[in-house]
């Protein structure tokens, strides 16, 4: 089951004035910043109901973030959505047809196993399969 | 204030095609199909939580979302978000600088008031504002 809108992520080249930008947006300040090296990106948070809007910039010319905005420019990058078991929700996707980018969950920004799929067989919609660590 | 994620805005190619997809992504159906004449769209709803995802298909070919199709290509099209009160939102949002593409609502798909904003001052996002029509 995909259970919730988890965030949208949102590809930016300055996240300083991003968040400026967001704020005024939203009317709200973002709660969280944190950097995710294994991905090249520094990320920030804003929280809206029970979707978060996720800010990323890359911190290096090779992350995949650095190469979609050199290839589309700014913009959303991704929408995630909540599941409680990654690990049967990527086998029935598969299943389905779906293509995996991670045959394994991944550790994520905010404390998240991730799973991306492929946007060739979503609409061009890159979408992404988070679930909370529970340590 | 964007009280919350109301839906995610997908343009497509084939709704018919796209609607069996994302049944099969999400696990469950669509609850609607709405025409919107005034913006040339067919849509389809589907539900998660609190947000809902929209699939867009253009019905002419001047539509927003036929131009939108033919430079970018299927994707992630808009985000909206729920307001209490839009015309004061979109003062607030004016006078914070952002530029609203219609300066009144106008009527959208789902019994919804609606006024975007530009693209080019918001990183390159459309962003809809969507107030629930009570009557």
């Amino acid at each position: 089951m995909l259970t919730n809108v988890e965030h949208i992520g949102i590809a930016v080249r300055d996240i300083a004035a991003s968040n400026e930008l967001f704020a005024k947006l939203l009317n709200i300040q973002p709660y969280k910043s944190e950097a995710v090296e294994s991905e090249g990106v520094t990320t920030s948070f804003f929280r809206v109901n029970q979707t978060k809007i996720e800010l990323l910039e890359a911190t290096n010319p090779d992350s995949p973030i650095a190469r979609f905005l050199e290839k589309k420019g700014e913009g959303i990058h991704h929408v995630a959505f909540e599941v409680e078991n990654i690990e049967a929700e990527m086998e029935r996707l598969k299943a389905e047809g779906f293509t995996l980018l991670n045959e394994v969950p991944k550790r994520g920004a905010d404390n998240k196993l991730v799973c991306f799929l492929h946007p060739k067989a979503t609409n061009g919609v890159l979408i992404e399969l988070c679930q909370e660590i529970k340590e």
